[in-house]
């Protein structure tokens, strides 16, 4: 079974991102939102089976976990007010996505955060969705404020009622930024990357891991510039007695494969334990094109994983077993979708 | 001969840096500076015999490209009269260390940049140190707010005056953050890297490479997260309909090879044209320890480059000949400096 831990529904019906963009303006005039679109089953279907299950099929993936458009979650617009409409909205998609098709998506929230408002107010919906929808993790955006990194770091306690959900429901987080409103941060060209190397970062030099030791994150985008610079991290950790790096994140920190060339896996199955690498690819997701090196699309993942030079052991682990073991919820979750 | 690009001078005597603590302070109280400290040529020798020039020998290089410490031009302090001044005082320490070590030394300013504090401002400064020192390149912040990235992204014209007299007297820029001031970005294990891949995306995205087709940009510690995600940014290049990644900007950016484990470097080498790696250590800098795998320092970036399966030829361009290429003033510089 090949399980993709990274999609997002960035092909959702149009009018869902319609009624978003009219709830920011609404915000704006001190209106309340016009009333939620019908979005029709029909709708859902046909985004999906001309969007990620197609890709799925067409890739040979099983799975997908699946979650909201990441830019599209935009915690620097609005307040928390709209953040928990538009997470609520976002959210309710999900389920729907993985109701209609429940052996090939699996949901992941998103949260209503809001710059600088505390993520306490995370919580009801993270009971909603696991306990309601049956989600099996979150993305936890490290900066509401869009690139301007308002936000205690996440080793601050400010971030302390989601982590102890997190072990409560046996749930992992994937540190996943927003859209970037900072002109100096291209939202996938730079923002992404930025914020999972000082999410890593965070992490690393923090008491996370000793105050939640079963306590799992997920780094997406290959871990940002983290594993290229992996001797430059242990030399970090070192120099600031903290340990080996690998006693101090291993046992809590994972990387997924969304690397967009065969050089960057190779190294990234060179230097990061097969233990701590899961299979994702983001599609359909910020880079849509075909590779004219290869004559395949840069997101096809799979592919790279394919020709590294690991065990079929090793590839089932980063395919399907890492993700079984880091989102704790899932093989059961997978029995039940499957039962339906 | 072995060149390495990227050295700052963090050894420099104490009052260096005490002074900087005192010109500060007395800013916040709105009073005048007290006068500069006197740093005797011995006390300069010692800093620099027991220093970089004692770990240049250990090492087998020759020559460091040498500018002030980094993480200490601290742009975020002070205003733009504190940081003319400290801008100042950094560049004649690297000038009289460049004259005490004509053979081993070739200077790189630091600017005087400030938060907000448009860059004009840099150039007599520059005029200076090109003219009067004999420096042969600049360090460019692309974020003087440390961290909190409130100047406009390297593409805007805001920039262009320096980019102008970079062009005008052959002179590259090193794109280098500071000390970040913001508590999620940690200086050496977020920030510099994130600044890295933040303006190599900056200057990709940008019409800089039209409009000054022969300047050049140095994208140091091995360009942060770019050449790990090299896949991404030709499909990024490609879907924004930019061209072919490689057309887009290696005529123009440069990567240095400050990347602390040998799975790094095989990557930098694999995906990025030998011609556009310059070699660079960054000793004595963010990692001083030694890597328990090899027994050597993390920042002995030669070992990794004299494992690397490349051509003796190959590798002299990365050792020498692209610095003498990048850095246009270089090998009259090199001459002028040799026959003192």
């Amino acid at each position: 079974m090949i399980i993709d831990c990274h999609g997002h529904y960035t092909t959702s019906p149009r009018q869902h991102e319609g009624w978003r963009g009219e709830q920011i303006e609404a915000h704006k005039a001190g209106k309340p939102p016009p009333p939620r679109p019908r979005i029709t089953d029909d709708e859902i279907r046909e985004s999906i089976a001309n969007g990620q299950l197609k890709v799925q099929r067409e890739r040979g993936t099983d799975l997908t976990i699946f979650s909201p458009r990441a830019a599209g979650m935009g915690h620097h617009l609005g307040d928390a007010t709209t953040s928990e409409a538009w997470a609520s909205a976002c959210n309710e998609l999900i389920h729907r996505v993985c109701s209609l098709f429940p052996q090939n998506f699996i949901g992941v929230a998103m949260l209503p955060q809001s710059a600088r408002v505390s993520p306490k107010n995370c919580i009801p919906e993270i009971d909603r969705c696991v306990n309601e929808y049956g989600f099996v993790g979150i993305n936890l955006n490290p900066d509401p404020s869009g690139g301007h990194w308002q936000d205690p770091p996440l080793g601050d306690r400010y971030w302390y009622p989601v982590y102890a959900k997190m072990v409560e429901y046996d749930i992992p987080a994937m540190i996943h930024v927003s859209a970037s409103c900072n002109p100096t941060h291209h939202t996938t060209g730079a923002h992404y990357l930025n914020g999972d190397t000082a999410g890593f970062n965070q992490l690393m030099t923090s008491s996370v891991f000793k105050d939640f030791p079963s306590i799992r994150f997920i780094i997406p985008h290959g871990g940002g510039a983290v594993p290229y610079h992996w001797g430059r991290y242990r030399g970090l950790a070192q120099d600031a007695k903290l340990g080996l790096l690998s006693d101090v994140v291993l046992k809590n920190i994972f990387f997924d494969t969304c690397v967009y060339h065969l050089p960057g896996q190779e190294l990234l199955a060179k230097v990061i334990p097969v233990d701590n690498i899961l299979f994702a690819s983001e599609m359909i997701g910020a880079v849509r094109g075909i590779d004219p090196e290869t004559g395949h699309h840069y997101d096809d993942t799979k592919r790279y994983i394919d020709q590294l030079p690991l065990s079929a052991a090793d590839k089932a682990k980063i395919f399907e077993g890492n993700a079984r073991r880091v989102y704790g919820r899932l093989s059961a979750t997978i029995e039940k979708q499957s039962a339906r």
